[in-house]
């Protein structure tokens, strides 16, 4: 039985996953569209031929029968509602990044699910389902003995023109936030901001570079280096220091070359092309694991956690250098 | 529309495809399987769980209506007469190495699709569709001035027990020979064997490792090591040299450790692996372009071409450091 | 004119350099030891065959005509005194890390100098005299735009029995005090420390690793991670991250291997082996400025400053994650 | 006692090591000059504020009795007959290369040792003593199993205005024919040439690139790209593959950058620096071999075999593809 999946949401991540659906993955199927903005919906049906229904309205697309999953990829202040109404729906609901615009928010959505008594949601980390830091998962829980520190940096080449401070955390940062605990299968407790020089290439009043230093529950320390500007590249990079040793994360493929007195390998520039099978792999684990009337995957705890430790890093943003504490619930036991 | 797709042959290969056709791909279904094996195409049919017919003969299953395109993945002496069956039928077919075990085979096929006046085969070379591969072509192709030397090598860990040296060509640098002319898009002109020390580790009377050396028509020199028996690992290398620099195949992705006092990577140790999303690749290639109405990648053309040379190559053997002429037919336009 | 050295110390280091002297450099010959052990002096003799005196005293080495310059290796709190003394005899000297036991004996150094109207002292930071970081430097100030950060690491295979949690500051991470001030070019204006979980191959009560931070007068922000106990090898790491991009230490020469499943490379063990050039380097340098008349290389004044910061980073063990303000008085004209 | 040199030749490569032996070495000091081209001599003497005595001839130099050991940096043809006075005289030599510009002369030059019972030449193949090669080779004797193949690169930037096809062998190709059979420790039996598509960056009629196939007494092949004009660098390479796995040629020291969508590292482009420290490594061990009255190092008998081999390859490029027997003499006790 193939998917019947209505996507709320026609922007660019929403017509790139309903393509994804279509063209590349397996089992799951554009049943239904909806946007907020009138005709969108529609155009993205035309554009990507889907044998899909406009919906008026995301209540509608979600009732309806033939929607067995909701793709939740509309503006980030209606993540929260959309994703309460699949749920309250009994629908498995796929919610991009963030899950919530509040800790509150997201807390309302676990609620939901602890009442519902079973995960519905998966949300949009996709880089537990990067091939590299699998192989890194892989590495540091077999070879490197106990963690102890994490060096990382998230680097792009320029900000977009409406970049602030906290989209800094919540919008880059929050992809560390959330992969590093999945890598080393513990909570923060502290969060701290280090601001070195600004770069000259960042607008007036940007905080960029910053360093986002985290403190886990066991004592490993992270520091992370966010550079929204930093000219050359996109750069995610990653380096788990263990008791025995180190791994880092792999490069991504590129062709080694010597010309013109240099050895080189070019550097991605643009970072949908670093993730692209990541989220290939992240969409068809969510339409594999639904069919199989499962839920799995970054979790709307997942998201709950990563929503407070962003608050805690744009608090700690406030006041450089001072360590603000992270405040994490008990996990329920669905969560575990 | 989805292709429906017959499988004849239903051993490793086969089963691999038909489970990427019905898991991984899109477009493509599994409707037809035969296996010359009493009992195999059930045994498939069950342990994939496809909605399949189990024909009783290939010749039934090239001629079931719900066969839309064929799937050739029987043992290589039938591979001939499945294609041109399938040509005979109009019916599109993928057909895994070697298109043909004789050059007059291979040139018989070419011929069916000649007198067909179109093309309706795609030769399994996957290499063409690999990643690493088409970046590197891309390099050639724009930054390294004319291709003067390409070094290869195709190492596997340990030959089968059944290796022999003939297969040394026509199966592992097969895949050389034919990804090589790819990337230079030229054809050879001559083969030549040289014979190292032989590793104790092959078994007695297997030449092994051997160097192939082919020459292009436009004065391209490439030298081939294939090992069958490195232990160390399956490492595939590509370095080409132009006039401006050089290029290499990217390694594949691996996580870099240090541990124990030393930096490492490690190495594939099984082929499958190496180039498991090119096979994936070739095949969505394959059902798209067939659904489009249209034929690409590898061709019957292909197939022949690197029945030429690999038939030099084994010529070559009996004598090594003799030169042996390649002498390819003139290139119909139908494959041009 | 051969420049003739007195050798005050003739411990490990000692010996060290006065085989390099005799054997491997030029300019130079050891005409006078001393050592407060008794028979140690003539020991070092006898086995280096020196055609040097044995003098009874510091002082009457200092003294002795035949002695143009002088080299301190003896034990750390002696260091102050003597070259004191040197200075009072108008003699350069060399003297190996620290110049001072303390800021105050440092700073009376270094008055001592500016007293004498002219620079007599040559500390031993070696590694501003090492290939790597010379090229790194030359790459920082014309490639990268404004440093904006830098990411160091310091990691020894395994403490040494007498291991202090002082001596992580004052014998490991006082190298990158003194060699990223001058890669920088500017001064340190904090200093912080961040304890991560501590490994288990630490013995107990030891802080190990430590994370220090540093802030220069600019706002360049550093890490640097020390690492007495990371059991894989002796590797110093150093990215420096700049504006349009960033360059890392060169990896020491290493022969790349591929065996057993493994791409590797060895990693250096002993930490003597990974700047031996450097040392003979900074003491041709110093025998040759010497015999020019002139003084270069790490001053008293950067053994000063370097006494200053360690302080400050010892300072900062006391209560990890504060700040601790490093103050460093006017720089004479002397040394600029 | 200090080790008496006389230079004889005052060219580049005699400057560079005079100089060398003057500021960089120890244990010798210039104590005679000759050069064929008046005031050469006294120039040198000047320019490098030599101690030194002008001889008016090379005869005359070898008999000086302050002359204890003879360096022969004049032009190739003279090497032959100054080497066989310095060994007439029983004075050690350090030629340069070549040993002779004939079989026949290094022979003659053998013939002299043997009839003085002695060892008195060392000949200036500086490779054996960079220590990357050495590195790779202790790894080649006791990791890799036994050598099976060797590929190599020797690629220079831009052939100089008067190359010609046999300078390719005779002054390119020659340092790896030295430093190979020195790496396996066997000698060769055949070589082979072939010429890929020539470069349009060499001049008209010369072959470049080439490609000298080796073989060894064991069966190990050999093949060695030769490119005088490869437009990006001077890149040298060596690959060796035995039977467990395979090891390469460190890479020179480079700092690693990321800048401008790129990781980089420079490639040398002057082949002086590539083997700089080589130079240093070759001159002080023949100083100290001689001032022990022992003698090593690359030997006339060395040099007789390189000659063999490089007419053998001089002789297969006049027939490209063409296998010629490489005969060398049964090797005399003396330099077993």
């Amino acid at each position: 039985m193939t998917l019947g999946i209505g996507v709320i949401g026609t922007g660019m991540i929403g017509r790139d996953h309903a393509r994804r659906i279509e063209k590349t993955l397996t089992g799951g199927r554009i049943v239904a569209v909806n946007d907020v903005v009138p005709g969108a919906a529609a155009d993205a049906i035309k554009e990507l031929g889907l044998g899909a229904t406009d919906h008026i309205s995301p209540e509608d697309l979600i009732a309806a029968p033939e929607v067995d999953a909701v793709l939740v990829t509309s503006s980030a202040p209606t993540h929260e509602a959309l994703v309460l109404q699949a749920i309250a729906a009994g629908k498995p609901v796929f919610c991009e990044k963030p899950l919530a615009t509040s800790v509150a928010g997201a807390q309302r959505i676990v609620g939901a699910e602890l009442a519902a008594g079973r995960r519905l949601v998966q949300v949009g980390f996709m880089r537990r389902f990067d091939s590299g830091y699998r192989a890194l998962k892989r590495v540091v829980e077999s070879e490197l003995g106990a963690p102890l520190m994490v060096h990382a940096a998230h680097r792009n080449v320029a900000a977009g023109p409406g970049f602030s401070n906290e989209m800094a955390i919540y919008e880059t940062a929050i992809h560390e936030i959330d992969v590093l605990r999945w890598l080393l299968n513990e909570e923060y407790v502290s969060a701290q901001i280090i601001l070195p020089c600004m770069t000259s290439n960042a607008k007036k009043g940007d905080m960029d570079p910053q360093i986002v230093l985290l403190e886990t529950a066991s004592g490993v320390r992270i520091d992370i280096e966010v550079f929204a500007n930093c000219v050359y590249g996109y750069d995610i990079q990653c380096e788990v220091v263990g008791e025995l040793g180190l791994a880092r994360l792999p490069e991504p493929e590129a062709v080694p070359m010597r010309k013109a007195g240099q050895f080189s390998r070019p550097i991605l520039q643009d970072w949908k092309e670093r993730f692209i099978r990541a989220y290939d792999i992240e969409l068809q684990y969510f339409i594999d694991t639904v069919r199989r009337g499962e839920a799995g995957g970054p979790s709307s705890w997942d998201g709950y956690v990563a929503s407070v430790v962003a608050d805690a890093c744009v608090e700690a943003q406030k006041q450089p250098g001072k360590v603000v504490d992270i405040a994490i619930r008990q996990r329920p036991a669905l969560y575990s």
